[in-house]
């Protein structure tokens, strides 16, 4: 085998965080400043996200992305109300349960294609609305970019909220990689307030960590909320940081210039590198272009377990041999090279 | 009014992270590594704290105070108990109602002198078990050192554990600040192991962020439990920290060479030194000696206000005037000088 | 000892049925009906609750006191809303923690003097508010009557709404003796309803049980709801009745030429009575004068000892000697004149 | 149209109580007896359920339906555990969510046939053990008789037990139409314990309501637990009867002479009946036999909305035409032989 990549292709979330954003830490290391988000670096992240979605948005930093979701749902959550999901949402489906722990409610999940959810399925669940028996939905939450790596165009996000809206639910966008998508739907300020505001969507999940972040969430509300309200629903729901400016310096590093944009647009370009130099040695029909930042491809047991014992990667789903790589902002071209020249390895070996 | 200090006296997590966690942040952002806790950096945490209470503990690594907690009691907790605490804890006063939130439980409060509770008030509470219609207290939370700055006697935490166990109940010590409280009591690593294993504590939330760190907490349990349940149920509390070599590197660098204790005595050392100079301007009576880094003053409200508004602290008891100052491990001997010369001119002009 | 009474003077809740309830059971027992609520017997239980209250109110048939008192708090919480109670608060106390586990929310007992809340203690708890540290108060209930046997005056109830209201916060009755209590503060429906829509309550547990009933409870909102989602917390929280119309005729039975009112009255009288005789054999100081259907006299350990074993009933206060006589809506003159003779022998015997 | 009958085909829960169970409540309604189950009512129901399994069990008295399956899952589920159940379960579709939100549990459903689900899907959820980001199944729920009407074989319950247990989860059996099943698979007391005690089960939800009880259910453990604990937290999930002798005697009177299994068998017959009468009408092909108590036969929505206005039954599946006829202990042959009359005038005139 040849010399392997200097990364994994395991996850976004294994790689490390951007020199800036450690930099930005570093620089508001000075001094002291009150707790809990009363701090000048905290005001300049809502400043700055005010700026990033062109109107005056309610910012709560967070520390992780299931603490995002849950306290995103807890703030649109009326009493009584339950959640729409996919069947193969984050929430649904690797957030241990935390959302039915801390929120008491029930999660509705639907079986999506492709991790995608139709908003012809929410009429369907609309249904129980009124029928004392049944969980009555109240917000619907979808993934941008999806835990599949697919995409919702911005018509369907729009559709989405309409359909939602129309029974009374309110929609919650978890964009753990929203950069990914923003970057492969156009790549502009204005794509990602199609994508949120002018959709409708009611609150976002912005995902930082898996963007190069050290970890650093935020949750979003595009509307009028009870600010007050919401900043507290943030501390019971376990997601108050107390030095919260060391939260708001990673953000204002990757916000300032753009750079999120820049960072997930290379991270989605080393994806198509990957794909492209993979039809070459597993054929187009084994692995699906990426549409962000991770491939599937459908790559043999003994095959796949050689090359992941030399560079990890983790297998989507074991009864179809479908696997899962994934770059990042730090994967390089080189990086790529490497992975490929070792899955040619793997595959005339085999 | 004098020149400020460079540090306020709110708090000490007003206070940055010490540069030697800054360090270890960033030489830990070499590369790829697995995230939520697959990583050299965690396992070497884990081993530190293993040497540091000299037997095998179970460390959990978290990333705030209150989730801290509520995973500690999360992990204590049989179905149906309840927690006794006292009335001025900060799980009960301070936590947002975190804790009834996530984990469906009464916190049975008992009046509290001086943030202690006595063995004797979990007798008193023991009655209620086997009565249907009371909640059924199954584990005892105390601070060390309390929310008030004073601290239980190896001996207190001992008899208040005994007691405890005898009704079948579980015991969690809060140690948001037990670096000062070890550093007052002692300060050697025989100080924490008597506290907590030799005096029978069950788990204990072992701080970081209030003595230095960035923002890294630890659940260490000292005997047996379920290790892969405590794990799943931190990431139903919203504590998995998703680049968790980041939370590790903090802790490595403060466990090595006992630095968290040289940090903390600092911070309590300062606290003695602001508590004589203040003797002297407000007289003995008006202020009592800290036994770990917070004084609570008696100052008149005008006095306070001023002062208040030259360097920043909370108001403790507006009702009786009863003020917090509190140092922190980057507050130096300038600054508690400077900070006691504009309370002289405080007290004077008043 | 002289034979004993056919009654205990443990509780209102170890009386039996009135046989006119039975009778209606019986009478509701024809055909098929429609189950969880959509009958005639329901429909009519309503209608009757709305003459009572005088206006249009909404009727929430339930199963038993704790659900009664956990459904009328979840619909009256906003998401994060905590609830202002007495310390010796049914809720607080006797509920075994169902308000914490169903609700998710933090109950702040205030010190009661002999069971009732002060309209200070809820301005002095509003100081929470915007805090994001401190729980929320968003909803006060008090008890009419308390657990002690005592009562509020009406004017005391009025404030207590103002001042809640003053706050945003909404106001409970736990009214599982509302009809003794009624019955004592004048005893018509004028009564009720200034103790209730006069005052500013936003919504009751109207208690059946203890007055008489098999098994029936109601919460009534006084003012406007969404009543789709409070038939379905009910459900939520396991306060649904299968065939309702058992329920609703019990209500019916009582309802009817305000029985419910002269059960109460006739408990009360008992009561009383109970008093007077009591009196002249401890003397007035052990006894104090029943508001209700209940007394709290000191009667030392050994006689109260053997008088429990002759005809049981409860002690209130081990610390104090002091036990609790209640009488219900079947205790007789009979009954109470030989539970008197009982404690003269056992008081002469001491 | 001809005569309807007296009864409708809506469901057992429709259907008012047998005679004899009011005869119970009125032999039970004699002078005082202690509140919460510490009375010979319960007791002797305690026993009859004990010689019932022919073993020790523990019976916990219960309100309702969802009230039981909460509170056994709430005795069963380990912290942290979720549950399996099928998608068309009664805890999953029908209780709005009472399990999520007293809980604090996720409910996984799996996709059913006609009801029923298979071991192997056991299997394939068990692979989430140890998975720290996937819900951690501790307790599966099956129903008998499933809410199609469809039944379980003894053995298949032995092999869902057998899988459950190898993977260190509990069993619950959700018996609301426990009776309808036990009198359709044999009849016997044998029957009942084969397929509980004999299968493996952990914990049934004992249906009483359902079978001719004016509102009456039971949690029956039948092998160790902590007694106490259970107890305790029945109350805790609202379902703790004050005048609790009533809820016994009920029980009482249909445990006596094995009533339940013969109200069950009448119930069975007279599905059996309307089966044969309207395969005739309709073809056997619109209608499948029924197993137990309901039949779902294909009626086209004209006839079905004609025919449910003159005697009311529910649409089962609205787009399939699909309806549900449920008979009940007090169905008769007449009514059975009416609603033949009347389903033969619809189709006739369609």
């Amino acid at each position: 085998m040849p010399t392997p990549p200097a990364c994994s292709f395991a996850s976004d979330n294994a790689a490390g965080a951007h020199p800036l954003v450690l930099e930005a830490i570093s620089a508001a290391n000075v001094g002291h400043a009150l707790a809990y988000g009363d701090d000048r670096w905290t005001h300049r992240a809502s400043e700055m996200f005010n700026d990033l979605f062109g109107r005056s948005v309610s910012t709560l930093l967070t520390m992780n992305g299931t603490g995002s979701n849950v306290l995103a749902l807890a703030t649109l959550l009326r009493p009584g109300d339950a959640v729409i999901c996919t069947d193969w949402s984050h929430v649904n489906d690797d957030e241990a349960a935390a959302p039915e722990r801390i929120l008491g409610t029930k999660l509705i999940p639907v079986p999506a294609d492709r991790g995608k959810m139709s908003a012809a399925q929410i009429d369907e669940r609309a249904r129980a609305i009124g029928n004392l028996h049944h969980a009555q939905p109240g917000v619907v939450t979808i993934t941008q970019a999806t835990e599949w790596g697919t995409l919702y165009t911005i018509d369907e996000i729009a559709d989405i909220c309409d359909r939602a809206h129309a029974h009374g639910m309110s929609v919650h966008l978890d964009g753990a990689r929203i950069a990914n998508a923003v970057a492969a739907l156009g790549g502009t300020l204005e794509t990602l307030r199609d994508m949120t505001v002018g959709a409708g969507v009611d609150a976002v999940s912005f995902g930082g960590t898996k963007n190069g972040l050290l970890g650093a969430e935020a949750v979003i509300h595009l509307g009028q909320i009870d600010r007050a309200r919401s900043v507290y629903l943030r501390k019971q729901v376990n997601q108050l940081s107390s030095k919260m400016r060391f939260v708001a310096a990673q953000f204002i590093a990757a916000l300032e210039d753009n750079r999120w944009l820049e960072w997930a647009r290379h991270a989605n370009a080393m994806a198509h590198r990957l794909h492209a130099g993979a039809v070459e040695i597993l054929g187009s029909q084994a692995i699906d272009a990426p549409e962000v930042n991770s491939v599937f491809p459908i790559v043999g047991a003994d095959a796949a377990e050689a090359l992941r014992s030399w560079c990890f990667f983790w297998e989507w789903d074991a009864t179809t041999s479908r696997q899962r790589w994934m770059t990042a902002w730090d994967t390089t071209e080189d990086d790529v090279g490497l992975f490929l020249a070792g899955l040619s390895a793997v595959m005339t070996a085999g």
